[in-house]
């Protein structure tokens, strides 16, 4: 019962007081629940963690890549499998090995609802914050401006399903010389960044230091956590950040692009990496 | 100790390998933590029931507007008052009257999470959808397509924060004959849309089911489920729908506009309503 990432309707389209019946493409938004089996002192235990709005596709890299940028998981090792529940594929279930330790909320440990949305369902405002396991150190990465000029052309050729919708978000990976490696895609900003990370996450490429994060529209507080649980150094966004986005891209020493247009983008933190 | 919704930094940006440090300003993005006071069997309680990622400014349409959506209050005479916690402008309280019956999730009463991205949080995936006190009733609305080719330009004019910081979203009320009523902004757009609705609320203005709401982004299954709680007929989006708000939209006999640009707009659901 696999879902599809775009819907197929039939819209009227106005234009100049004409109207016209046409077919049309949404992205699909869907609920998904991703549950967590690990092994707790008393057994087995299954537990909810999150339900997300979500476009399906890529439902492991994501179900992983949210667990891991909450800092419930660590290391891909731990993960035995992550199962589509039969009849559901709205429903994932990522199983832990034996001997994995989650880190799960402790005060929630009956009921964890921390969501997707990277900070709603949290406890407390102090709880909002994750803390990374790539701290920052020092490097020495230094690009050149006219490489960013490129990245937002690249990603719209690599983006199928924005082309079809228009209405979806985008979170990709380019190398430090500019060339694409890895996109995902959903409605959610969140969720296609958490899929990217989680992609990495499966395949052992944790930290995405030597990369850069393109993101298709603003940066929030979330968006930069997210990068700095992944290690990422460099982050340039299609839209604004927000003001706690910068601070978090301060405090983890991560160069912050925003409003990046053709010839034209902002730097609001670690400019040492960017050489004219 | 208020805060501001605009933060003033320094930006260095680029143009045709030409950098300049420039002031600019930014969207401010901060945790507001919503607690609920009312009067259980046990006696008065307090509870924290979400905290949202939002720009500061208008809390206590926030808060209410949230609560309301989320089906948790009913009327504004059930709410005391709304206060600002002391010393941190990130805390609000919401007191309800003594004979007040919040709708808190039965299985979650001991700590609801809910969060303001209207799903994250929940218990399961059917806890997802609320129920609206106004259900679908026929109604003889009927507009004239050219009165929605004002709207954004009307939402431009209105929109300060937008103006000065491009990262932020707006949710605007404009009366049947297209005039503009009512502006809220926030870095999320469930958030603007809590803010318009919790306005209404608090003033006794529900149900909005003769006004236009306008979304400056794209329309997803919360900002729609949200209008349905607040009995909003007419949901006029700049951006693209997903497929679920469609789907809510068709549900509650919601005319949903997306891509509105100029004279051109798709008609998605109730296209009854619009006459050319």
């Amino acid at each position: 019962m696999e879902q599809q990432p775009v819907a197929h309707i039939k819209v009227t389209k106005i234009h100049a007081a004409l109207a016209s019946e046409e077919d049309d493409q949404l992205a699909v938004e869907q609920p998904l629940e991703i549950s967590l089996e690990y092994t707790a002192p008393g057994g087995r235990m299954q537990q909810r963690i999150s339900i997300t709005m979500r476009t399906p596709g890529n439902d492991e890299d994501l179900a992983s890549g949210f667990l891991f940028t909450e800092g419930i998981t660590r290391q891909a090792n731990e993960v035995l499998d992550i199962i589509v529940l039969p009849g559901d594929a709205n429903r994932v279930l990522v199983r832990l090995r034996e001997d994995a330790a989650p880190s799960l909320p402790a005060s929630t440990k009956s009921f964890v609802t921390t969501s997707a949305c990277g900070v709603c369902g949290k406890e407390s405002i102090d709880s909002i914050r994750t803390v990374s396991i790539y701290p920052p150190q020092g490097d020495a990465i230094c690009l050149k401006a006219e490489l960013f000029y490129e990245l937002q052309n690249s990603l719209r050729r690599q983006q199928q399903l924005f082309e079809n919708t228009g209405g979806i978000h985008a979170a990709a990976l380019f190398d430090l010389q500019g060339s694409f490696l890895q996109l995902r895609e959903d409605v959610g900003r969140h969720n296609a960044l958490d899929k990217l990370i989680g992609a990495a996450f499966l395949d052992n490429r944790l930290p995405l230091n030597n990369s850069i994060l393109l993101l298709s529209g603003r940066a929030s507080f979330e968006l930069l956590q997210k990068a700095a649980m992944a290690g990422i150094k460099i982050v340039a966004a299609v839209g604004a950040p927000s003001s706690l986005a910068v601070e978090v891209a301060k405090e983890y020493g991560i160069t912050l692009i925003g409003f990046l247009r053709n010839e034209r983008f902002n730097i609001y933190s670690g400019a040492q990496r960017i050489s004219l």
